[in-house]
């Protein structure tokens, strides 16, 4: 009777899962902010390296996992797989629930899984510094880990008031040796241009995204990097499916549903997509993405070209947005604060291959609670959208009196995020869903793309 | 070539190793503070469950680990062992380093190993409530979370200053469900005799010590609870060390020595302990606590009778110690502040089985970053006493181009103590010797045992 299934290091993946052949339909293309026309590899080789261009647009099925790479995961992968046997006597559910707990990389998140390679891919282009943004400091401390194991400098811009309010996220980007620089800053045009007109300014993710892009295409010797959205970011995150399906094999199960959090979509796609494989073999399996009811952009948001950040610098893709110039309200206590979403993940949406739910996130405080109280983890807020929507489906398992799998994605710990408990267990967490008359007028500023 | 050794649930050790019928020489014996005679069962059995007054005291060298205490060590355990290769790789060594890491139990430490049995026995022996103190929060959250396991109510009395200070980890301990009462408060004797007189008194360990052993006296559905020091702790920690020597010898290895930090005690007995007991079988390891210079216990303090507690409340035991009025120095940043020590370390010490070493806290910061920096964890600032320690053993071996195999505990995460590595590194950390004047005074503050 297993509570927790290890794999050994021989068992880390030695390929990384490409859905891109096996997407209902070809990929549209990414377009250049300022020609409106597709972007060519010229457009993106002077802030990535090339092996990371290729990965974004390739065809191939499996991709090969560098040995330098599989070295650095073996730190913490293969991460563990749980039966979650205390939660399901809590709920008194006849349903099974697993949980992929990636909380166990040295950053205390899934995030690393990208950050390794691609410090590793720059590192082998000659990059000699990446750049990058951060909100609340989960991806700038996973890419500060990885420029120290490959020995590359790392310049993180942070959003300024995330540096008061995440201080030991900040932290341990130095800890690490990167170079923290509040966001706006006087560093680059983007920055100086902001802080002209507003001196105060507190900083967005949409401004942070600009400085780093910015610091990346001016420096010959630095790339930038990229925690989400993108596809080779998708890619490097199917570790976490691959393993969980080894360990499933192991238990002698198979999910019925497969739930993670979803924000800007590649937690989602590294748990699901190796799932969403095997339906090619006959195999059924539901892949639920679970979003904030505060930053709902699969359930709300609609399905068009956008730009990537709110200074339209970026280049435009098609997916489900709730527009550029989008703001997440200040209340909102958990990650998953991006306006729109994976293209990947947004083509199988679009196309009906997987589902959406949103929560609010008192109700996904009250799932972490008792998840930590049944099984010890202290979730982190994003991952407390899976942990309720896991809930959910095995309470109506229950109501059903049915039996079923599921394997939700616990994507990391919450222990950096204990003012966010405190707010909920005493009872100042306010709910807030977004206004779908925003969304609305949200659509009247998106770019004119005409193919 | 393996990094990270892994076992499976089912060698999470089925028995913990008991070192009393291998000590050199009989135990001395716990004294009343009140009689100054020894302490009877009828004086412990007010506030611990008879298993565990028997665990204290017993002569059996392997003592049954419960299953429902096994069912909770698997949510972590059993925890890995790394070779720490990348760490070896910047030292340049030709020493072999290898860290058992307790910083994946959910608390973050080692100290839910004796939380979980102590939980337990006292929910078996029909207790409603526990009672314990808390410094900077490690042994709190660890016993919230117990208790959480088993359904326990958890008082956990913190000093005051700890919870503004530690926010994060009092934030923990509601999580799981605690009550939380900064101390000095108003529910106990001592706690109201010290605000009577120094009303905004900000509490130290003793004192809430004091608070939690009155409570649990005075109330018959509660016990207390204790994370260090006393024999049954030690005995729990043994895990550590039992399972690192199954996974060494899955390496093919075998220390030539074993370091871990030590303040009360129970995290360097768990992991040296299982070893001790191998020299019985020839083998010669050489055992390694490392303490701060600032509470240097066992480097500079005296083996003798001394009270448990500062308000001469709890037993008196024959150990290394400060002199139970010892005040640890406020720039003290991690842990190990106990003015006394494990009876049995102590008992080892004086009879010359194990060594012991202290260092300032700069140089263990600064031990700490380059392991971060080569293996990605970012250690405890009580672990880090242990790594520092280790690189000097490495660096030794380099000197004398001789290989020798090292392991260390890496007995926790620091990620909720980058305040204390944000000093280190922008240079705001001070070194603090406790001073040899301070330690003769104390001296002529011990009880006086005659027995």
């Amino acid at each position: 009777m297993d509570t927790k299934i290890t794999l050994t290091e021989e068992q880390i993946p030695r390929q990384w899962y490409n859905i891109i052949p096996d997407m209902p339909g070809p990929l549209h293309p990414v377009i250049n902010p300022r020609t409106l026309q597709p972007v060519t590899p010229d457009d993106l080789l002077p802030i990535f390296p090339m092996a990371i261009v290729e990965q974004e647009v390739s065809n191939q099925r499996w991709i090969d996992i560098p040995d330098e790479v599989r070295d650095i995961y073996r730190l913490w992968r293969p991460a563990p797989l749980f039966r979650a046997r205390r939660l399901e006597q809590a709920l008194g559910t006849p349903a099974k629930i697993y949980y992929k707990f990636e909380g166990v990389s040295p950053a205390g998140s899934h995030k690393p899984n990208s950050a390794i390679p691609q410090a590793y891919f720059n590192k082998k282009a000659g990059i000699r510094r990446l750049a990058t943004e951060t909100g609340a400091g989960q991806w700038g401390s996973s890419l500060a880990l990885a420029c120290s194991m490959f020995g590359l400098e790392c310049t993180v811009y942070m959003v300024k008031v995330s540096c008061t309010q995440k201080p030991y996220r900040k932290s341990m980007m130095q800890l690490w040796g990167a170079n923290v620089i509040p966001s706006p800053s006087e560093f680059t045009n983007a920055g100086r241009s902001i802080l002209a007109h507003d001196p105060d300014n507190l900083g967005s993710l949409g401004i942070a995204i600009s400085e780093a892009v910015e610091d990346a295409a001016t420096h010959d010797d630095t790339n930038y990097a990229l925690g989400s959205v993108l596809n080779h970011v998708c890619l490097h995150q199917t570790v976490i499916g691959l393993e969980a399906k080894e360990q499933l094999k192991i238990a002698g199960d198979y999910p019925d549903v497969v739930i993670a959090c979803c924000g800007g979509g590649s937690n989602f796609a590294g748990l699901a997509f190796p799932f969403i494989a095997d339906r090619a073999t006959g195999k059924q399996v539901r892949c639920l993405a679970v979003e904030p009811a505060s930053c709902p952009t699969l359930t709300k948001g609609i399905y068009a070209f956008d730009y990537g950040d709110t200074a339209k610098m970026a280049p435009i893709a098609m997916m489900y947005t709730l527009g550029h110039d989008f703001m997440p309200p200040g209340i909102h206590a958990g990650g998953l604060r991006y306006h729109g979403e994976s293209p990947l993940v947004s083509q199988l949406y679009a196309a009906g291959a997987i589902e959406a739910k949103s929560y609010k996130q008192n109700a996904c405080f009250e799932g972490a609670v008792l998840f930590a109280r049944s099984e010890g983890i202290v979730p982190a807020p994003e991952s407390s959208h899976a942990v309720r929507a896991a809930i959910d489906e095995a309470m109506l398992a229950k109501e059903e009196g049915k039996e079923r799998t599921i394997l939700f994605g616990l994507s990391g710990h919450g222990q950096l995020d204990m003012g966010a408990y405190d707010a909920y267990l005493s009872g100042n967490l306010e709910d807030y869903e977004y206004p779908e008359e925003k969304i609305r007028e949200a659509l009247e500023r998106l770019p004119k793309v005409s193919l």
